[in-house]
């Protein structure tokens, strides 16, 4: 049983200002949902379920029963799987380490989706930090946590100004996709560095990449014009890293 | 103007059976409408779009203007975006060649978004044939063509059943995506094979894995369960082809 006031305050946390105010966010699904009470780095402070889940479910975390219609109200799925968690905000200790480790940057990655599959693939190939330009999509939303699949609590994202982040490691080699750059599949891999990744449409702006030190560009044999921003990502951390 | 009519019979095109009932399909916005008026396997029969639109496009395409609204009610899109095309479905002369080539095999690829990255990718690296298990996704659906973005007219896409045919091609080498195989950064480039990629959760199929030549396997470095179907696409194809 799930009250009006509980309702609306978990549809609430579906917008960016709702989350931030508690410093919360939701994530469902029985997978996501057990990989966060086990994550040592996130607190999972409400678990709203079906009673199938409850009953198989050995957790500490405060439990409330709801219907399958109740479910479907609060939840974002189109087809909601089971139980939804509220959680705080993941807590990191000390600052990202960028000196000695390959890092992401995203320049005005909108798509929640695409976000989500590059945190996941950035878990993949052991990147342990993303920067993001403030307009990417918040790391919280709904959409980015449930494609991410579970490595939110792996990889650090962290949003903030990129361009003053990037003057301020210049010390770092900057790499960013352009369309006429080094081929990455005739490149070393690295160490080191921060991978400038551009916006959907526009790519990476002309500040960033004028502070870049190598543009790389995936090479292309047939006539599409463009790749999605994570493929691409992904294509490029699998001949760098 | 638009009739009822007309907003109930293209609204039917978002389901295959109709589709398949009339050979035609539907595309949005003013970059993909333009690619499939230029392709020449392509024939765009009606066109609803904005006044606009309308103003600045010179084609010989039948041209119904509607108002915002209209385009809304029509649009599969959340934001509709200027024009609508209903198209015959794409024409293929001859049969596809599979000797001589590298072609992707899609093991029930279930979600419209990959499938369509995976079309956009093909193109990119210039794989002229995709073929795909009955059960995925279907190739017309409204997401599939969007997110292709055109590549539709260029990449050859084939509903079979890929049991058979798989085995109909046993002189072609059958390549396997799975966990522990080789590992495709220390393999050299292929002229000829058949990838198959398999299901978003479930991967390769047993009996299709039995078939298989080289089992392969993009390695891990962190932690993630698993790669997105589309992103692992883009990576095996930037290091075999």
């Amino acid at each position: 049983m799930i009250t009006k006031n509980q309702v609306k305050y978990i549809q609430s946390l579906g917008q960016k200002k709702s989350r931030d105010a508690d410093n919360v966010f939701i994530a469902e699904g029985p997978k996501l949902v057990k990989e966060l009470i086990d994550a040592e780095n996130c607190r999972v402070t409400q678990l709203y379920a079906l009673k199938e889940w409850i009953d198989n479910a050995g957790t500490g975390v405060e439990m409330i029963e709801v219907s399958v219609d109740e479910l479907q109200k609060i939840s974002q799925l189109t087809t909601p799987n089971q139980v939804l968690a509220v959680a705080e905000k993941i807590k990191w200790e000390n600052e990202p380490v960028v000196k000695g480790n390959v890092s992401l940057a995203l320049d005005t990655i909108q798509d929640p989706g695409n976000m989500g599959t590059i945190i996941r693939l950035a878990d993949w190939f052991g990147i342990k930090n993303i920067f993001c330009s403030a307009d990417s999509a918040d790391v919280y939303n709904p959409k980015v946590v449930q494609a991410s699949m579970g490595s939110i609590t792996r990889v650090r994202v962290e949003h903030l100004d990129l361009l003053p982040f990037l003057k301020a490691n210049n010390d770092i080699r900057i790499y960013a996709t352009v369309l006429n750059g080094r081929d990455i599949t005739k490149m070393e891999k690295i160490n080191e560095g921060i991978i400038v990744i551009g916006n959907e449409s526009k790519g990476v702006s002309d500040e960033i990449l004028d502070l870049s030190n190598v543009q790389i560009t995936i090479p292309k044999k047939g006539k599409a014009e463009s790749l999605n921003a994570a493929v691409a990502t992904g294509i490029i951390l699998s001949h760098l890293v």
